[in-house]
């Protein structure tokens, strides 16, 4: 958890396949490869629900089909296939900051999920970058920031993002986002995606679903913002993907008023991503355009991905 | 706020009456019952959600009609009637206990928001009350407990409470309510009520409207938890009850791993409570018996009130 946010996440995979190659001293390929590949199952196991993750190093294994490149060659050209893909997470969070614009408008009240900005992605951020790049614009933005129990994301790392930049913002306990949206006070809802399933069902932070579901009542929009690196194609609905379950101790930690507020023998429970129903969803904010339903992008996926290299 | 919890905030309200009566020293019963009315006005003012606040101190200023009562006697009446309120708490929590048997089953698994057990009434609790009495029982019942934030009374007060009772337990975040609803992991929901309109919407805690429509969206039943009076047949509905905002500090005040989590300049955003609309309840758990709807309990109230004398 030093790492976290799906984009980054990604990243530091790549380049955890990087290290895993460096650290093999010999010249054999074979040898190579099998220290490499048995790394990749520790990396991947690291944070199960993130799709990014997968994606970047599966992306770096495809460099090992080639068997006649010698091993020092070889960690060059992982090093900068692992830099590519960071490079290319830097434009892709520029497309969706851009992208984005075609939805936000002056006078916005936008409640955000979790974090999503330059602290979960290498530069830029996802749901997060689309406000940055609002406010850059001058649209006038005032972001309810909730907090993101249990780890706070919201009010530890959005908030301070949003304060260097500047943007008006208050945080809000993770229950009272029903209140805002019942009373119309919110006009959008936003968020990242960990992983997003070919029928349009997202994972994402804990707390992501009953948000999504309180605007999906009230008639306020819901836009996740994500790069299609999300998207993972070979999986058929939120059903299927695997929870993170956390140690509790990342609830029973805090203390109010500088006193330890839960009973001694206290345990919890701590589930950190749900999936929210592609139902709920207005339409995503990705590096390729804005997506709406039904979200049938498999069929156009070539495009997509056709556009992206 | 040290007291609070709907039942316990009438008792307490009733007990302020009669102060603001001992504190006046006279004997003319006209100054005498101004002080007491202009006492009524502050104590009204200090909790402006729950109604049992007005209806126990509107109970109280009846005794104020017989103007032939001397300043003495009418002390020792108002004494009386707020230790009256205060012992009918004790039984309407014990039939509430008692009712809400018929609710609760061997297995099942009840997310609870808040707090309602004994230290929100004078003794016994509603919501917590029926969950404490099925345990007496013998039945075999799990609570995951949600957080409640930003006060975390469900983390401080319901986690302790059920501690104390030797009833198993697992406090949850309150975003992560929706998981254990959507994987019908959660059998049941159940939570108090600080007041209830005529059209059956309620206003409760800051994040029972989204906890409620969870379970409603995933069929999982949820029952509030109340004495009936609770009840305001004045009020038409939820959007008629005023809410009321308390500090950001509230907000602001945890530190997680001993630090203070928020950028120093932070602000927060603090509704104390939300309204659950009525389509959303399968059913009152009443001092007067379970109540399904359509709630019209406008035209039973005085076979309700008439049980209740």
């Amino acid at each position: 958890m030093v790492i976290r946010g799906a984009p980054v996440i990604g990243v530091a995979g790549a380049y955890g396949v990087v290290l895993a190659a460096i650290q093999y001293n010999g010249s054999n390929r074979g040898d190579m490869d099998k220290a490499i590949l048995a790394s990749t199952v520790a990396i991947k196991q690291a944070r199960p629900t993130a799709v990014n993750l997968g994606w970047a190093v599966d992306r770096m294994i495809t460099l090992l089909d080639d068997q006649n490149i010698p091993c020092l060659e070889l960690k060059d050209k992982l090093l900068a296939e692992a830099e590519k893909i960071a490079d290319e997470d830097v434009e892709t969070c520029r497309r969706i900051a851009k992208n984005g614009q075609d939805i936000i408008q002056d006078g916005d009240v936008i409640i955000h999920h979790c974090n999503t900005g330059s602290l979960a992605t290498v530069e830029g951020g996802t749901a997060l970058g689309v406000i940055l790049e609002a406010c850059k614009q001058g649209k006038n933005i005032r972001v309810l920031v909730d907090e993101t129990r249990p780890r706070l994301q919201g009010a530890r790392l959005t908030a301070w993002e949003l304060e260097q930049a500047g943007i008006p913002y208050q945080i809000i306990a993770d229950g009272a986002a029903g209140y805002f949206l019942q009373k119309h006070i919110a006009t959008k809802v936003m968020f990242g995606a960990d992983r997003v399933a070919r029928n349009g069902d997202l994972a994402n932070k804990i707390g992501t679903y009953p948000l999504a579901l309180a605007a999906h009542e009230n008639g306020i929009p819901v836009y996740p913002a994500f790069p299609l690196s999300s998207y993972d194609s070979v999986c058929p609905d939120g059903n299927s993907i695997p929870i993170e379950f956390r140690d509790e101790g990342e609830i029973l930690n805090i203390s109010q008023d500088g006193k330890s507020v839960y009973p001694q023998n206290a345990h919890g429970l701590n589930p950190s991503f749900d999936i929210t129903p592609h139902d709920l969803i207005t339409a995503w904010i990705t590096d390729m355009g804005i997506i709406y339903p039904p979200f049938k992008i498999e069929e156009n996926f070539e495009k997509f991905t056709g556009e992206h290299s």
